[in-house]
């Protein structure tokens, strides 16, 4: 049912509510992600005015002498329980275009993996946004630091605490989607 | 309690066994997983005399019309329920050392992190083999076709038909795991 709701607004992401003017649209549930093998930060909002609700945030930490599949166990389970308990329909992850070699590269794609599994089988849209986007429509600079983030994180969402890094990160993902997704876009997000 | 039965085997290879001079040892359930994002290969094979047991094979096929989210949660389910079903111990994946460039490490990648997740959340013992060393183990040679590790894995499993490439790297992972853990190895198996 909230997935039948959510739907029409991010196909047609300017399209007028159908129940009068001036009301707001619907609210959405959005889990942003920001996919590490020993550190996934994790934030799901829920939109609203007039500031999103932050339901949950965090980092999924794995110690570094975790084995690998461990890591990767630990990014599913928790990630299943988020879900599970807040609900999200709609999941931004942070995408990867650059690493420095081939085995980075891999182990990268393994925590992505790993939590992209769990979000897919939870039944979520699953859209990709590069980081330097976020930046740009979170702090207007798209080489932003990661503590220029945080800040404005906090702000936009009227959170008591500065969030911690990988976590804001996440939290901002989901903050550009619900930004975009009430204004005209000229590049739709990118499914995976 | 397979468990805990598997485990000394594991870490001491060439160990004796601890009841009776003659006796084979305690048959040791093992799956092979060979990942990749639309055509994950996996085999369960027994541990047994003279030939192992074939439990289960085949290949997670994912159309390329999917999108890579779908493929993955499949992944992830199928080899959720292939374990369930068969209780293998141990698990022997295979690694990747290897890219072309970096967008297919991180799709490669993330195959594996979604198999990898799967597995060790059902506590297996994972170990990572090089392509070239199960070629070299079950053929002879190391840069042998795909055709020729399928036909020996037939044989050495005495299997009525010929397998399917992805599902016969998958039995071949497993069978090598099997013959290094029964004699004297240089190397151990490197746990992932």
């Amino acid at each position: 049912m909230q997935n039948r709701l959510a739907k029409p607004a991010k196909r047609l992401p300017v399209a007028p509510k159908r129940s009068g003017g001036g009301t707001p649209r619907l609210p959405t549930t959005i889990l942003g992600v920001d996919p590490s093998l020993r550190g996934t930060g994790y934030g799901v909002i829920r939109t609203g005015k007039p500031f999103p609700q932050t339901l949950a945030q965090g980092t999924i930490s794995c110690p570094a002498g975790w084995e690998r599949s461990r890591c990767l166990a630990k990014i599913l389970a928790t990630l299943r329980d988020v879900i599970r308990e807040h609900r999200p329909t709609v999941c931004i992850i942070e995408g990867l275009f650059y690493a420095q070699n081939l085995q980075t590269a891999l182990i990268m794609g393994e925590a992505r993996g790993a939590a992209l599994a769990a979000i897919a089988e939870a039944g979520l849209e699953i859209y990709e946004l590069a980081p330097r986007k976020v930046k740009q429509a979170i702090v207007g600079y798209g080489a932003a630091q990661k503590i220029a983030v945080a800040k404005m994180v906090q702000r936009m969402l009227n959170l008591a605490e500065l969030p911690a890094p990988d976590a804001a990160d996440a939290l901002a993902l989901a903050l550009t989607h619900a930004q975009e997704n009430g204004r005209f876009g000229l590049t739709a997000p990118k499914k995976i």
